[in-house]
């Protein structure tokens, strides 16, 4: 997609000359002894080169390249040096903390998570390149670590998690069944006390109760979602049942009370955490770009595990809704956070603020490169095989193969319904599963013509003697809807969120004809347009909403105001609480789909519309 | 009153031991080369310290007692045993970073903020006990600061501004010109830029933008309205107009949407911060007690700078709805940060989570000796005296005397509006002002039996010969009144807070027979009854509000459901997603003023009450 092309084409090799500009790579090349100097940046530096890593595999994989993999194969040799003869790894650690230093403050140390980062990277360079140079390094990496913690050896985790997927990946690559149990082990170690024996709040760390003893998710967003992938892994792997019910439980608990209706994830600014069930401020919610991508990772873990289409629902709300606002139309500029609100005045207060807009890179990098990589993988996610069939998860225009059959995909989704499937390789009888989106309630799917019962939320499953040329077409349902939150969630109560297909729609104030997003109420009862803009923001469907300017607010002294008798406010002198109320006019507002905010004059934005 | 019994009995006595065990003496001891070892606690241990001796000078002066008199001579001999031969003064600082550190790292390291509050705390010893102990300490180290920065000096300034108030105090104590100089410095050297040029974001320090052009307030909320309050100081002192419109422009913009409907301030966790326009959280909202304090002072400034009712309504609305929340009616249980509202199955993740209720103390144990030195200082804030009379702006049973006459005021509020004042003091004509509240629509208030009209929210002043035995009486309106939130603070939309005389009121779970507090709808419509409880609580009023269980809330898996379908809810496996909804049904809510939650068994509060 294009998108994809941007990522490819801009993002991930400019972020090679911005890896070296914040001095990861030099951090690398002191710990090599190539350098002298002092490590520069936080202490998770060399995660941030790996997710590159990992993101320019995919990428090569996806459109091959000589340069791109003679950067790996620099970087890939770049990091090999910095390796210590023992297998250690860490720059940071290796300048800072030396020999000793090695994992005495695991807690915030990030080394396994680190690790982690690595033998994703290490895992995809192999798989796109060929490539086993930077396998090596995870190898002898993930032996110090199994030679270092386990069973018998150091129980204490990292206060990251990553490690546990990285580990599960270096073992389906290797077949090494060590690298599996040790991941099985962190999972399993967590909740028994580590981080508080060192002074740390558990919670913050996913470490105040047992993997397989927790109903919810809280601490740290990103921490959360990816203990929740990694312990899906180990389940999937193990085929442990038990594991596996208690995360679907967890992420079921997540979605049910600390979801955004955009799939964010992470409630609060403050230690970038989950907060309490239905605690979902609309203008200070977090749902940072990297919590979205773990989500992306934990559901797909789920799906595989389980087969259950509210998985593949979820990575879509998750990939359309929380993770693309996070990188701008052009690609290479990111937000850390997403709300789904900014108000007029809002004050951009630090480099992650929304109010100055996306940003080419942070202080704290992780969401760039993480962006980048999920980019570049992301057509991993739209379709699997298995021995019965090929099966369709996401609808992306492309060809999908499978040792049964294969087909081909055009559709111009998400801005219409319509999704072709031709098949142009068959053996005979297999399966073509396609998912039906919870969302789509009047979804129509013929093959060749032939109409075939649909049910949303669950995936079609056409099971007959496939010919080259049959012809699946599927149509859903892109019907305007309006959604109103629990009412619990007092921060959008009296508000609606707009949806069309798998978009979540937003009001953002350049397209608006009224003075103020926050100053608007929607009305329920009128009409929505629905508008091909196709010269607008790379392409868009936008919404025309109608409503109108409300006559509650006046620019009053003290913003509370009797119910029982309109009249009586506090002055406050120097306020203006001489204003006369407005009248009430009529108004069209334009809403564009969420992910797409921000790429113009940075300014007010809400998903959430109040309702008269 | 019964609560700064307690305060001066229990809490001011027990902060003693306190300070001991947390190694605020001890710091004090170390500095002094008495004992040997490391400084304990935050950079700013010292001022918690002098907040005490404030907190126990006031409690002498309202209740003289030897014990009291000696523990703070004793307290006052350490910390001049700490000082240095040339004045300066900072334990911490003296213990880690010796002679070369002192003002190296001002933004952090609160070396003039603890230097302000021994300033407040000499001043309040030599008043209320005559002793000259600490004022000598005082001076030594205000003359090492004079010496240090200013016009041709160092142009530094102190990250937490609290040295203004206190510099002030000690110039109307001394009369040293130097030192009201030196404040008036350091409110105009904010905004230059100086953090910023220490690698800090110059916003959470109220250094962005010059005191004088500043329009409203951000960043750190109790620094924030610490510099507001000294800068008023400064312009009370110099009579400088200009400063003061801009503090009353700052003051009024805060009131106006960044103040929570008790007075609360400070709407960020992270940070402890202001936020942005109308982002008021009811569920995550700081309102720090400290801020509220600060709150109180700023405002109690404007007041003797402008003589405007409206700060005295500012001060009552603080005072019970924002500082009294922040302390349990044993007075020695604290409340760091004081949100609107909390939720069921709320998380306590950390020492200052209104979720596991208040505490003795806190790792940075600013707040409770700052709640002593306010309970033991509020007769202070009840009534002025100038040379044309007396001026009453609180209510509260005692005695209060000018030059001109004295008075005796007997009532029952804020339970009863009926507030008696009798002169027992005259010399002949003078002016006696009586605050009538903003709130109070309908009084009446009578001298010697006849009715003088007055107006709420100003002042009724009574200009005559009075004679001993004369008697005002003041009926204030005490009408249950309902208040909805101006249509940008979302987080209070379609809900109302109930207020009856200066008391917001809050439904606590204990006191409703409804399943839960989050989970009721309030009749608008409905009677609202008034009870008298003597036994609940330490005898408070009651309000009896008639509403019902709503049916928009099921248990669903995914808690954002269309508006135009109901049924189609999207089910994540392992979530109680098949849930009745249930039908609605007539409950009868018990409101208690907020300041009395979390005196029981904690659970689910909240103020703003959805409304159907």
């Amino acid at each position: 997609s294009l998108r994809q092309e941007r990522n490819g084409e801009a993002a991930v090799r400019e972020a090679y000359d911005l890896l070296e500009k914040a001095g990861n790579f030099d951090n690398l090349r002191i710990a090599a002894g190539t350098k002298e100097g002092k490590a520069r940046g936080p202490i998770f530096m060399d995660s941030d080169v790996y997710k590159w890593l990992e993101a320019a595999a995919f990428e090569y994989g996806r459109k091959p390249s000589d340069d791109l993999l003679e950067m790996q194969r620099e970087v890939t040799a770049l990091v090999a040096s910095a390796q210590a003869d023992d297998g250690y790894l860490d720059s940071v650690q290796q300048i800072e903390g030396g020999r000793e230093g090695r994992y005495t403050n695991l807690p915030w140390s990030h080394e396994m998570y680190c690790a982690g980062h690595l033998f994703q990277a290490a895992v995809a360079q192999l798989r796109a390149t060929g490539d086993t140079g930077l396998l090596d390094v995870a190898i002898r990496l993930a032996d110090h670590l199994d030679a270092t913690f386990g069973p018998g050896k150091r129980q204490d985790i990292d206060g990251h998690p990553v490690v546990e997927m990285g580990l599960v990946e270096l073992y389906r690559a290797t077949g090494e069944r060590r690298y599996l149990d040790l991941a099985a082990h962190f999972v399993d170690a967590r909740g028994r006390g580590y981080t508080k024996s060192q002074g740390k709040e558990e919670t913050y760390f996913s470490d105040r109760v047992p993997v397989r003893e927790q109903t919810t998710v809280e601490g740290h967003a990103v921490r959360a979602v990816y203990l929740g992938a990694g312990a899906a892994d180990v389940a999937l792997e193990l085929n442990d049942a038990a594991l596996l019910e208690a995360l679907e439980t967890q992420f079921a608990s997540m979605m049910a009370s600390k979801a955004f209706i955009t799939g964010g994830l992470g409630q609060r600014w403050d230690w970038e955490a989950f907060g309490d069930p239905y605690e979902l401020p609309t203008d200070r919610g977090y749902a940072e770009s990297c919590a979205a991508i773990g989500g992306v990772q934990w559901a797909w873990r789920l799906l595989l595990a389980t087969g259950k289409p509210v998985y593949a629902d979820a990575i879509e709300r998750f990939l359309y809704n929380a993770f693309l606002p996070g990188v701008s139309l052009s690609g290479t500029e990111y937000f850390y956070v997403n709300p789904l609100q900014m108000r007029a005045d809002a004050h951009a207060d630090e480099n992650r603020s929304p109010a100055h807009g996306r940003r080419g890179w942070f202080d704290c990098a992780c969401c760039p490169p993480n962006i980048m990589r999920t980019f570049a993988s992301l057509d991993a996610y739209l379709a699997t095989s298995t021995a019965d069939g090929l099966q369709l998860h996401q609808f992306a225009t492309g060809s999908f193969e499978s040792e049964k059959g294969s087909v081909s995909v055009t559709t111009r989704y998400p801005w219409e319904g319509s999704i072709g499937i031709e098949v142009t390789e068959s053996t005979g009888e297999w399966t073509l599963s396609v998912r039906v989106p919870i969302w789509s309630d009047h979804s129509t799917l013929t093959v060749n013509g032939e109409v075939v019962d649909v049910t949303p939320g669950e995936y079609a499953r056409l099971t007959r003697d496939w010919k080259v040329g049959d012809t699946v077409v599927l149509e859903l349902d892109m019907t305007v809807h309006l959604y109103a939150a629990d009412a619990r969630i007092d921060a959008s109560r009296g508000q609606v969120a707009v949806e069309r297909g798998p978009l979540v729609y937003a009001l953002e104030h350049v397209d608006q004809e009224a003075p103020e997003v926050d100053d608007v109420l929607f009305g329920l009862d009128e009409e929505i347009g629905v508008v091909e803009r196709p010269e607008l923001l790379d392409g868009i469907v936008t919404l025309e909403l109608h409503g109108e300017t409300p006559s509650t607010h006046t620019a009053t002294a003290w913003p509370y105001q009797r119910v029982d008798s309109a009249a009586s406010g506090v002055g406050y002198p120097g306020a203006n609480h001489d204003a006369e109320p407005q009248d009430p006019a009529p108004v069209t507002l334009t809403a564009i789909p969420y992910y797409a905010w921000a790429n113009r004059e940075i300014g007010p934005m809400r998903v959430w519309i109040p309702t008269n």
